[in-house]
């Protein structure tokens, strides 16, 4: 299924994707979720990040391809870095291009959204963990990124983590086509074969370090083909299976 | 006013320090917050960390004694990171010292609690944004740290973000003596005299990247004397008008 959190006449509800439509769903997607009797028009609705996370997780190089890009030796434990909850938004919310910052990336990456509490999982049960994918664009301010030595400040600012459309819970995590189009051209695209710490792996990693809870995204890395993204784009990624996540981008 | 957040007879209030006694106080103290008819004896009630954060923005180098002792040059911007919320703990919870890591430090350090909303704030409206300041210990496993040439790992394990025991409202927070203590030993002292970015820098300048919000901590760095912690240690942050933060070092 695929599972959105959206809102319609004024309220925020979780719904699963029919077709052209949205079926309402009780309860939430961690715990009792059930088929409510409405049903709404996707056009009906605004969808927001599909997720309510404590934390995002984001890893920092894990495509092979990405890697020789980069010319970085491949890494012998996944980098991982959080960004603030202040920096998510939703399908269709600009990405807001800081006054700090001379280029800022994109950064199309399958996203790990975690179904239950968990610490400490061996990677052969990380996938009981699991509630479902999405897409999520880790933007980032390379020039500070730089600057800085560390990614953290560079991925931090307000509307830097778009997340959506929705959380698909039946797709291949480790064998799914993954593009990021910037007005309607492709800028990246591969395969998350390409992964150097597939799914189960970063999940056996990261909760070795800390506690995941229900709703908390773990960003798997980009792949090859990151690069700028200007005032009046529009960035879109794509994901087999899940669907297509887009925003403009604006200079306030 | 010193405010805590504590647990009596099975639940979680606010309330203020008033000598040997906690007056209870409704509401919170980021909107209404009015003194209620209990009082509590200390010895009554158990501490808990004083804050329920967003996030913890940290800072990595903001005592000229300790760029000194770490032989770096002063940063001309404060270096950013963040702890993930799952690390959080209060007075009296273990630190739980991880079994990938050879060296973990302590790091005493001020934190500032934001009170309400707020993003772009000039240095010289800061304070308005401040509901007051409390200890924290920013534990962090050195080796990990060294290993990943960035701090977020070394800095995530659950229960290495201990926050408390209060949050003093009317301390001058850039003319404050820190200490830390290990078993009884001083290790850290230092004032924030010393501060490289005074408390309305860091607000003006992380603000300037993120949103932040009532309860919100910025942990703004560390003095000179950081040093390793064992199993069976007990370690204390101690902060001029604001107490005590104490928590003993476990290995499961």
């Amino acid at each position: 299924m695929r599972i959105v959190r959206f809102k319609a006449a004024g309220t925020t509800r979780y719904g699963v994707l029919d077709g052209t439509h949205i079926i309402e769903y009780s309860g939430t997607p961690y715990g009792t979720f059930k088929k409510a009797r409405k049903r709404y028009s996707i056009k009906q609705a605004v969808f927001l990040a599909p997720v309510v996370p404590s934390k995002v997780v984001a890893v920092g190089l894990n495509y092979r391809d990405h890697a020789e890009e980069m010319r970085l030796a491949l890494p012998e434990e996944p980098r991982i870095f959080l960004k603030p909850l202040s920096a998510l938004c939703g399908p269709d919310d600009p990405i807001i291009y800081p006054s700090q910052s001379r280029q800022v990336d994109y950064e199309g990456e399958l996203a790990i959204v975690i179904r239950k509490r968990c610490r400490h999982v061996p990677a052969e049960r990380a996938r009981e963990y699991v509630l479902g994918y999405t897409c999520i664009n880790d933007v980032t301010a390379r020039d500070l990124q730089r600057r800085d030595g560390q990614p953290t400040r560079a991925k931090a600012f307000d509307s830097f983590c778009p997340v959506g459309p929705c959380i698909a819970t039946d797709i291949e995590p480790n064998a799914v086509e993954i593009e990021t189009w910037v007005n309607g051209e492709r800028r990246q695209a591969g395969s998350t074969k390409a992964f150097i710490f597939p799914v189960e792996d970063l999940i056996a990693r990261i909760s070795a370090v800390m506690t995941l809870l229900p709703g908390d995204v773990i960003a798997t890395g980009t792949p090859a083909g990151v690069g700028p993204l200007e005032p009046g784009d529009r960035v879109e990624v794509r994901i087999e299976g899940i669907g297509s996540l887009k925003n403009p981008v604006i200079k306030l």
